[in-house]
């Protein structure tokens, strides 16, 4: 029986930085570095590999890395780097699930650029490898950190009731330097094409629409657009749900830039028109109308749709990073599980982009999506 | 050789007004008439014709129509008016054809009110008729005539490029007592229901998008809504074209009023969502995307979509009204011959949506469109 006042609790320590390895010097890594760097001091570049350390040194001069950021030319070396807790992964999606499970073999978190994977089974190699080291595992569809997704969920579950169609598109005019050179374009390196580039962001956002409730078959919309190789350049599918709901998606390389987001409901209806990648870099725009009717001898409607902005002062994917880093540190430093939600959102999107492609594969004739 | 000064030109009169006759007194009717008031004195309300004289005194009491405007208790009287130059035919459209037919056989004008026949084959019985007593014909589809709708062909001739893909919705949540009773729901009434009633507008959309070339083929998709007498309630299809541009549809009276159009070419990209009656009367939005880029580090777009408004003094029902008169009073004044732009896209309508409910009644296999 002390009489002793409490022992004083220790002072808060901020939690200590996650220290990102950067595997590969892709076009899109630049976008994570700076993302990275914004993130701080949550997170932190710590390395960066390539198959070269003249470029992994180039790389960190390029994107304003510190001086004291680790170069590895392997991506080997970058694996057995102790100070490296995370690794980002934007290597062509061919040699995903071969580094993605190395890196959560040694013990390394993985944020995975999508598309995440060839096919289902190589992603649940991945997600096996990550569930085995107790790594977590997110993969890079920046838009989904965006603050307006959640403020379109709010209104999605407010005002647009029972989801019964979505309709999203997204496509970029690719120049021919792209189209003949882009890994994107190549059989043994992004195999998947605008479907798994572009394809990957409808499919994700329609299941984002019902709240990742899997259709029960998809069917490939026919005369898609491949490359020589036999890479898809062009194409889209329907896909439905058991309760009579269905979506449309079309992806391409050949068309203007465009990602849009339709979700129409018994009760109104969202439109968006730049889900991908906001117009701005701070501020995301969509409009909902709700119970949408027609003004007195349809002279117009009543009520309008609403606009509405919602305002970030951190980019997507450096709000994406954040979110990261507050589960690699519940794991590193408070002993949490992984967080599975991530990993489950992307292994829906990648079974359905799996039947997606084999509906195109068979002629497109209806494919059940696998559970 | 006279000396005599040319005599004087005649004072120019202003053209008569072309008298209309209304004939069934539906709910869309009191649109119309307001648009003919508007339309003065290009147009004239002369008649209205109904099952019964008192239904058709109760209409025009009802629409503030002129105390000398003639009521008829039957639509053959309406018909067999001398005073009435042209009708406006708001009847279900299991009687297009023999009400269009019978008032081109009078010599009346038609203005005939969408969907314009049960299929190809009745139509062009009313084009005949109209051909052969030289009287011209024009469906009541009116955003075709407001302004913004010649602005968007503007702005897709100049910043849109190759059109490849369109997607068009247009829905409205019906109540219990519309698809209950409406005779858009009725077998024997309006067969074609929600395809012929909310798809004709994205059919029509769809062939304005590519200036009115015929697709190919049709496929309408699968799991329609039909209700217990067989009627669509709600629907769509996918239009495919030669040179491999492609088009979605979707209708529904289930869901949300939206009225989507979304054209995506080589060089830009064109979203309008209030297309077939815009948000307001007297003014008309839509942007346009105009090669599209990515921001350096896609960090939005660069350029950005542009906004653009399209005001109009008279609302596009009556801008419709103005240019029907202008032809009639031409072929009625001048002996112009009939336009014969308004048939034709009219047919082409026409030809696409048998196309599709044929997909639909042979279980969604690919159809031919009838050229």
């Amino acid at each position: 029986m002390s009489s002793a006042a409490p022992a004083p609790a220790p002072e808060e320590q901020p939690p200590r930085p996650v220290r990102f390895g950067i595997m590969g010097c892709a076009s899109i890594a630049r976008k994570l570095a700076r993302a990275m760097l914004l993130a701080a001091p949550a997170a932190a570049v710590a390395a960066v590999g390539s198959r070269s350390e003249a470029k992994a040194r180039l790389f960190a001069a390029d994107n304003g890395l510190p001086a004291d950021t680790r170069l590895h030319g392997s991506y080997e070396a970058l694996l057995d780097d102790p100070a490296v807790d995370a690794v980002y992964l934007p290597l062509p999606t061919s040699l995903h699930v071969q580094w993605a499970t190395a890196a959560a073999a040694r013990g390394k978190h993985v944020l995975l650029e999508k598309p995440t994977a060839l096919c289902a089974a190589d992603l649940d190699a991945i997600l096996a490898a990550c569930d085995a080291s107790g790594v977590q595992f997110m993969d890079s569809t920046m838009w989904m950190h965006h603050p307006r997704t959640a403020k379109m969920r709010d209104l999605l579950l407010a005002d647009v009731g029972d989801v019964r169609l979505i309709n999203s598109l997204f496509s970029f005019r690719a120049n021919e330097d792209f189209l003949q050179n882009d890994i994107r374009v190549k059989p043994d390196l992004d195999a998947l094409g605008a479907l798994g580039d572009a394809g990957w962001y409808c499919i994700r956002a329609i299941l984002w629409a019902v709240d990742y409730e899997l259709p029960k078959n998809v069917i490939a919309l026919p005369d898609p657009v491949k490359n020589q190789a036999g890479v898809l350049i062009a194409c889209g599918a329907t896909l439905y749900w058991a309760d009579g709901k269905m979506a449309t998606f079309h992806c391409s390389f050949l068309t203007n830039l465009t990602m849009d987001l339709t979700v129409v409901g018994t009760d109104g209806t969202l439109h968006v028109t730049d889900f991908v990648i906001p117009y701005e870099e701070k501020s995301g725009p969509f409009s909902v109308a709700s119970k949408s009717n027609f003004a007195e001898l349809h002279t117009g409607w009543a009520p309008q749709p609403s606009k509405h902005v919602v305002m970030t002062d951190l980019p997507q994917e450096a709000l994406m990073v954040k979110e990261f880093c507050r589960l690699v540190q519940g794991i590193r430093d408070a002993g949490a599980k992984p967080e599975n939600k991530w990993p489950a959102i992307t292994r829906k999107t990648q079974v359905v982009m799996d039947a997606v492609k084999a509906s195109i594969d068979n002629g497109f004739k209806s494919v059940d999506v696998a559970s």
